[in-house]
């Protein structure tokens, strides 16, 4: 069990045929960091889609060879996933195509619903078939549903807004436009910007918009609906202010890019601002300051300046291991953190480290970190989170739907500094999350169990193959 | 262009969890011949789908990896496709999965229906929408929507079959059934074996129950319902004799391989006595009857019993070089041809002979055959075709869409032996075809234009992608 | 254990380039009965070798992007191979490249010397390093080693011929020349042809000839080297005649393709003969005979024509199967052979069968098709086998490298009809071998033991790993 | 061109049978910066070599299910390589292994010969073939032919060392022993560890040992060669101390990882100390002090220390981008170097930047990372390289035989800056290289085109393909 983020998107509308495959692509490189299980682009050659998904990095699944193969195109969207099912399931990859009654629709999701269920339920009643087990699925029916009166699709995807509840960053591609919608509370981010020669962008992170050479242009409101097309861009805000804002607060926390701006607030600046509250709030007398590589480091950066204490680089990162899969051997010195991340003597030797992390789910990875600092020769190791204890599962979009394993569950900040072999460990207070995520509201469920919606009843993340094999026994 | 059998189908319902996934893997080998660019099974362990689907021919998908990971099962459905979409479109694998109100199903099919355009729009109308373009996904919606009111998947099926005009030889699976059905007019092939052990067999040909070790028990009839279930075997034949028969010829003449029987009428019985009819009918003066590997040796043996002319090997087939691809030189002895057939010279050398192919489609094939022969030091090469003349495109199932380029239209005999350089050419007389077929009644649209069903307006294979370009402009 | 012929060669020399790579790879596939565990070409592009070599078959190796790579080139040589060892292993993949003080040199070889290891042992006493355990690779060294002194590449393997004992069929490549040899016993075949474009084909057999749209101009004689230079073909055949002949009578047998002529005797001929000799010595009452495709269907149509038995198709083989691998199965019923070969009953039902095959190794192929047979209703099965009894292992280039479980050791006929459950079984005669084979004198070793040259002390085909085992403990 | 590192070398000996392909496997990720083309291990299964070699990564090429396939052993060997060659040649793949009169051995090799050519001419003269076109090889032969004479592997080896001029640190391994040697002058890194349970370890650099949990013992000297045997550990220094160092000063600089300590000196104190030194000799009124990952982060960090200006993280590294290669587009906007590193714009907006970096090659990149700072707002960028201006090819080991391209050559410092748009730019002076390599001895040649040797006539990579192209022409 790990955090994880499930899910990236990236769209493009563009006054005239590009090479949009390419640039979709560039875009998906730099939304890795948000899915790296599958990817897929989708293309809109004059109404007919053309498109290409698999499992894999985006590196290799869109090879130079698989990329010319697409034609050059106005309109396209694509996206990144990260999925727990096997190795052989190709189904759930997105963007999700599918035509309907008026033509073709890709759409393209990040988040979850917390009412999934329910809406699945009523859509099978009245003779749906489902061919994923993805929430998106069941937006998309429900969108091309109500799109059978609605005038367009964007007036089909406001009407269906009105019985989602939970997190969802969307883009829809039909024949003619490019449409994003954020959901009014906001989980996920959503921003547009705009490249020199005219094409628009539409990205869940703004580090994707830098990635293909177009200029920030501003956030996607939570509730709001942006249509790209022939008649320009318009915006539907009907659906804004119609729910308290709780954005999710880890992703300022951990998933996204210290360079991207979300809402205004820079991720970076977010976390050089959680080290100086934490070398506030969890003072401590130390030669130099150390992060984890890489998600630590801002924090670090952050205490170091506060405290006063040195900043260096005590821990490295192997940039070739990756996701790469490790024979397990019997031998226990091959272990996974010591190929993954090693310790940098000279830094560490006879010294008392402040050790700033982001988080700590079972405590294991932490204990081993805390391990090779000793081994290479720190006289103390202080942990410091850049998070509040972590104790609640989420059920908007990240990838921790059980609470069993959390080492911080029922043990205070000593306890589990014990068991992770620290000589301190300190938490950042929750009461600063507001602070560091721009004060607007934030979701926080994770940390202290308040669900902004109704939680489902079923929250395991395979909750669909287990109700199939109920209804089929 | 080339003439392709479309698809091949194979399920299993036994008593107790065998070893399901082998045995379909098993009989989709000997269907390998209906269909090479796509297979797939998928097993229902307990209600819980597990399938595997993929491009490839059934022993490069199913490794013994991929097979060892299916958990022992008692129903299994298998499918092998011939497709003419690109390699990265794997949407349109079979057994096709969906999800609806009642539970899961998996259907596999084998045919085109005539009215498959109708019926999709009028699915669209009430809010359907598409993942894949094939036939297989309206039949899928039209079942669960029946479903929705019917009290079994069996009756859903029946009524669902009242709407349904074409070709269909179908398998579907639901959480406790194994349920097959074939149209009205048989079309196509579908049969029932045994197992010793009790395991009931459904494939699309008889040479995949030898392949599972079973026996054949007997066709499903022309319309009839057959369900496998907890209870045991029943039928439905409220659609039987609805409609007259007309049993595809060219399963006989083509597709269907030798060890099968169908409909009673054994292919290599069918197959010879094509070649007995065609000495009668064609006689010629000549030294050896030779056959076209492998399609073409049934009927030369019947030509050279029924002539008493000399049979002989006079044509051999590299057995490896299969559907790899040469690249195309410059240099034009390097021919495709020759590096699949050769001549054995010493059969040839001096000799008249007949040489006995199952078609003529182009006519370029046959005439590199013929030069190959004369290279070889044949005298004389006299063509015989044991079936009609190829002259109309097929809406039921095979892989020939359109007529142009087909050498036989507007041709006569004579006319395309000088084309193809054979000194003499006599094709099977139309007549013939009910002796061949067993009587009941076959389709011979393709030879003579007479379609059993109304023929769709838009009749290219690719017409959903089509349409679907229309309406996104 | 089955029997194996080990290698093909082949190579081409033109007066101007030509898409070399292309025609070899042609070449490459007709020669791929002979070796398909890996394959090879090398090209020669003034002087700078390019080559490919990978494990696999031609086709899946030489893909078009491959050969796309390949310059135009004068040149070429390629080889196919069967080799028992793992999958990882590509070193043993010919044709060997070796750069030594004259030049470069590429070899492939068809054969084995039954004199390798003290050869071996001889260079590596001089200060040799071996980085391959094949034959050729020795070869290699003494050429080159001749080579330093020899005026010529021809001259040095003129010399090193008169060291080397066993079978070999030899193309070396150097940066001007192409030369072929062949051993002065003539164990395995060696031919040479000519396109209309005046370019020099050599190859093992004459069916790759055809294959490149090149004329049979003659066998390489045994003991014989021919040389392709710029200044014309010339030939050496001061090695020919320096031992009596022993042609190896398993090519006629089974290696070799029917449409190929090896030493003026048409292969096909040969297996007809054969067949003829065995209804002459072991007749028998029956109603039709019926070939194991598809080696036995030579043989079969003899038997037919000199018994005045009916020939008919009574098994099929199922042509998809191929090499690949089904994954071993609790259940009995799915077994090997019957994926690949099955009855066609309506031939089978109710007959006494002549089955003719070309050879029993451990007998339980043999049984299965007996056995299917049967099941299908045979009356009556009487195997004749059109080869003598397989007694001993071979040495010279086969792949039965050890006489344990030969069924027919120790055995009657009549015993081993009975393990194979036949109702009578007739071997082809020893004596007849000559008169199949041409005459000139063949290797009959492996039917009488009586082996042509000393035997090597050991003859594993594993030996040199053995040995180097051996040497470093 | 960039400048590589060539190759890592990583050996173990242990008392008994280990998991050793997996330890090695682990040491071999921890040197994957020194080579990402190719990567080998050879294990010693008690006198039986097995094997596993092939272009790529090493979690690529050693999946657990090629790792399960090795025996448990106490001698192995392995190797990563950087290589220019094509993407199908495996030959030149290390180790490399040779059977000899003596029996196996198994050679891993860092470096480059000066004097290689000649000793390969020689070689040849004597009747040696050459499979591959490594200088490895060479050093094989030579080895194995003192070795025919000599009482063991080391003294051979020994022996040989007397020949050998230029750059090498050798693992070789025979069928008992594990031996070691690096060249007198010591250009490349070479050290010993031990494990808590007794086993050896030899590699390329110390961050080897860490990751397979073993301590640091000694480097090995400069002409010293260790032996682990049988009988324990001994050296053999009868060729230390008869050359002047030469320790490559790019291995501190650049190649090694910041965690390894070479000869004593700490990687990362020596380019927190370059940066130190630049801040002296090239200092400047600036606001921060940024790195560019990951090379510069040292240097910069020191850079900040020495000066007091803040050191901030205003450029990030795409982790998941890595050797990928995407396609090139028309569009100029996509590039390669902004989808591997972007600004983070709150660090940067509105400052004066002091720009750490290692070198400077051909000075396209670092005009766009220049170019990436200016968009996002900074005021100023002021270059500093912790390296002295890059003006000489490099004939020991390192990828940069031509110096052509070379941006320095023939600029000032000022001419440069201005090409790459940096408002200035300083080097590190050329007489700090001993104060950072630990003043010992350092090669700088290809800063001042000093060479330790005599230069080989020929210095291109590919020399021996030409030579063998005139050879044979």
């Amino acid at each position: 069990m790990s955090i994880h983020e499930e899910c990236g998107v990236f769209g493009l509308f563009s006054p005239r045929p590009i090479d949009a495959a390419n640039t979709v692509c560039y875009g998906l490189h730099a939304l890795q960091h948000r899915g790296q299980e599958s990817c897929g682009i989708v293309c809109n050659d004059d109404g007919v889609f053309v498109s290409h998904k698999d499992l894999g990095l985006v590196g290799d699944v869109f090879s130079a060879e698989v990329l010319k193969a697409f034609p050059p195109c106005s309109i396209a969207v694509g996206h990144v996933r990260y999925a727990t099912t096997g190795a052989g399931n190709r189904s759930n990859c997105q963007p999700l195509e599918v035509n309907h009654q008026k033509g073709s629709m890709a759409i393209a999701h990040n988040g979850n619903l917390s009412n999934a269920d329910a809406l699945r339920d009523e859509l099978e009643l009245s003779g749906a078939i489902f061919h994923t087990t993805s929430d998106t699925e069941t937006i998309a029916y429900l969108v091309t549903r109500e799109r059978l009166s609605a005038p367009s699709i964007e007036e089909a995807l406001a009407r269906t807004m009105g019985s989602l509840e939970g997190a969802y960053s969307l883009i829809v591609m039909s024949a003619q436009k490019l449409v994003c919608a954020r959901d009014p509370r906001g989980f996920h981010p959503l921003c547009i910007g705009q490249t020199p020669d005219g094409t628009c962008i539409v990205a869940s992170e703004s580090c994707a918009l830098c990635a293909v050479g177009a200029t920030f242009v501003r956030d996607v409101e939570p509730g709001e609906i942006v249509i790209f097309g022939p008649n320009g861009v318009k915006s539907d805000r009907r659906r804004c202010k119609t729910k308290p804002l709780t954005i999710c607060s880890f992703e300022h926390i951990y998933f996204a890019r210290p360079d991207s701006v979300i809402d205004g607030v820079s991720v970076h600046s977010a976390r050089v601002e959680s080290g100086r509250i934490l070398a506030r709030t969890h003072p401590v007398e130390a030669d130099v300051v150390v992060g984890v590589p890489d998600s630590g480091l801002d924090a670090a950066l952050g205490y170091s300046e506060e405290s006063g204490i040195a900043y260096r680089m005590g821990l490295i990162k192997n940039k070739y291991v990756g996701r790469t899969f490790i024979a397990p051997s019997q031998d226990e010195r091959l272990d996974k953190v010591r190929i993954k991340l090693s310790a940098i003597a000279e830094t560490v030797r006879g010294k008392r480290i402040v050790l700033v992390d982001d988080s700590i789910v079972r405590g294991t990875t932490s204990a081993r970190i805390v391990a090779l600092l000793r081994e290479a020769g720190a006289a103390e190791v202080h942990l410091r989170i850049s998070a509040p204890p972590f104790l609640h599962a989420c059920y908007y979009g990240t990838d921790v739907d059980s609470e069993e394993n959390l080492v911080a569950r029922g043990r205070t900040a000593e306890e589990i500094a014990q068991i992770i072999g620290a000589d301190s460990l300190g938490y950042l207070p929750i009461e600063s999350l507001d602070a560091i995520t721009g004060g607007k509201g934030c979701c926080r469920a994770c940390f202290d169990g308040n669900y902004p919606t109704p939680i489902p009843a079923n929250t395991k993340k395979n909750r669909f193959e287990t109700k199939l094999g109920e209804k089929n026994r």
